[in-house]
């Protein structure tokens, strides 16, 4: 099997550990490890007979919550199948602009989404070195012309970083479309973020994406949106086909959202464990991790990754993310998912005895 | 609610009939009513915690089951989120040829694909008229340029008609992309099938579209895939995001196309309902219906349709539906799927009661 671009690819991994897909460990995926939701499970189960039915093309109820999370209309808001598959068509937004600035390292998924639609794409280092990444936007930005597009990443992935908000209001002025991908800003809680979803209705340029596969667990069955000015809502809708979110992420996402305590726990897990496992990495002279706000750690690596990858699948089933999908980063660079305090032992004491 | 212009639009038939969506008997989607096999719930509700990893994105265990359906190799076969999925992308190669021949009426998203690519539509009709339905194809095809495409249903929505596989043939040499989406195929027992999908390998500019929602029941969750040259399907796939198809329909399917004893179930149950209902229906002096090789049966009925369709969710809370999503039938003709018998003998004691 090829080398997969993403992280996650239990069946590429299984192939290079000898086991099952099941029986990986996986770091590579950011997904909450929390999850998904008891919940959700209890109401899939108990509803597994609403596949019967076409979904409701204007996915009324689903809007409506999703858009009460925000304090906005149900028609500010747009689910679709993984937030990927609103990349597809934020591609196409952003291709109708002279150039798109995007920030590198970046996710390998912008990239696609750009050359679907043919946008001229225009990258800008975001200054990660193995000392340290910046803490700010680059300054080229500044200089680009006002027919550009920026597509920005908020927690940044793969570094962790989170911009203030006010680092960035200041693009809404100068660019003709920013898309600004929240991916990950809910595993921070609420008073941290640092979401712009309240500027979209002043602003008609601005699209903010977001996920509930991460923070929910859900990544199988598929389910992000978009918050935007319902005119270009509309258009995506048209362009895509009417029932692209499929019924059972519906109820999950009904069960999941309305589950404070899952919630709560969440953002009770994740700094301390977070903190966990930069401190033991930090104990290795090989490795440097970075400090993160969002549920992953990027390190640098001393010496070449593959091999460590290679090690920890055959001898501990244990995946990890390479960073060679993020060309600018080189072989040199992993990426971690945080997982459950007994988990991330488990993979430093894997790590600890390679090294 | 604005009127929906697909079927199965529980949500707005509810709304109209005063009760909740589930109690809606659906005659307006066509979808098995022996489904979903009891394997597919059974395998969706044990493993239902699938959903906390992505799937994977060669879909390789599901693309070579699909494909041994047809006796192909599996990058000859391409799963998307329901066939409607995959239209968009057919839309794309289509809007890149000088013109594409529909025939009309026609399934209200094919008009969707071809718009959001910009594609050069030309209408031929089919030939309906209250007396009977035209059972060849229009003899304009014959004078198409040789840079045209043809986008073709077989059977034919809403006409139940079916094309024998010899008359399509000669267009895959006269057209320069030929689509045949044939979504209601498997209704067809095995031996009466006129799949082209044996002709993919010999001709590189036909796609075949093939669905699993309709079949197996499983709208709600989408899955339907193309037959294609797999240069063609490479290029879509980089078009399109890398997970679209969601795990759970790939464990329904999974679970479904092995099911040999629900496969004979479907082809003893269709002809007998379907000829009871088509049966009922001709007794009524209001109402010409179409002998249908389909699932679903279209009705010529002399009065406007709306009221009756506007009767059977007050009185009976039955959804029959209307053909006003084409235009050329306009407000006299009305599509039925075929249920079981008992439910067909309830539509049938309901239209009754309005005649």
């Amino acid at each position: 099997m090829n080398r997969p671009i993403h992280g996650g690819n239990l069946a590429w991994a299984a192939s290079l550990a000898g086991c099952s897909p099941q029986a990986i460990l996986d770091f590579s995926a950011s997904i909450n490890p929390l999850g998904p939701p008891i919940g959700v499970l209890t109401a899939l189960r108990e509803q597994v007979l609403a596949i019967r039915a076409y979904p409701d093309p204007t996915y009324g109820e689903l809007r409506g919550v999703l858009a009460a999370q925000h304090q906005l209309s149900p028609d500010w808001v747009l689910p679709g199948n993984g937030a990927a598959e609103l990349l597809t068509w934020i591609g196409r937004d952003l291709a109708a602009q002279s150039v798109t600035y995007v920030l590198t390292p970046a996710f390998a998924d912008y990239g696609r989404s750009l050359r679907t639609f043919g946008a001229t794409l225009y990258t800008e280092p975001l200054g990660v070195t193995p000392d340290a990444i910046a803490a700010t936007l680059p300054p080229a930005l500044a200089t680009a012309p006002p027919t550009a597009a920026l597509l920005l990443n908020n927690p940044h992935n793969p570094t962790g970083k989170l911009l203030h908000r006010d680092q960035i209001l200041p693009c809404l002025d100068r660019f003709a479309l920013v898309v600004v991908d929240e991916a990950f800003m809910d595993f921070l809680p609420p008073e941290q973020q640092q979401s712009l979803s309240d500027r979209v209705p002043v602003f008609p340029n601005l699209v903010v994406l977001r996920s509930l596969t991460k923070f929910y667990s859900l990544p199988g069955l598929r389910l992000g949106y978009a918050i935007a000015h319902p005119d270009r809502l509309r258009r995506w809708q048209a362009w895509r086909d009417p029932w692209c979110v499929n019924q059972l992420a519906v109820i999950a996402a009904l069960a999941a959202l309305p589950d404070r305590d899952f919630q709560a726990q969440t953002w009770a897990w994740l700094p301390p464990a977070r903190s966990h496992l930069l401190t033991g990495l930090a104990q290795s002279p090989h490795f440097q991790p970075y400090v993160s706000a969002a549920n992953f750690i990027l390190v640098h690596s001393q010496r070449p990754v593959l091999p460590l990858q290679a090690h920890l699948l055959q001898h501990a089933q244990i995946l990890i993310r390479d960073c060679l999908s993020f060309p600018e980063l080189g072989d040199r660079y992993f990426r971690l998912a945080v997982r459950t305090p007994a988990e991330n032992q488990r993979l430093l004491a894997a790590i600890a005895a390679w090294d």
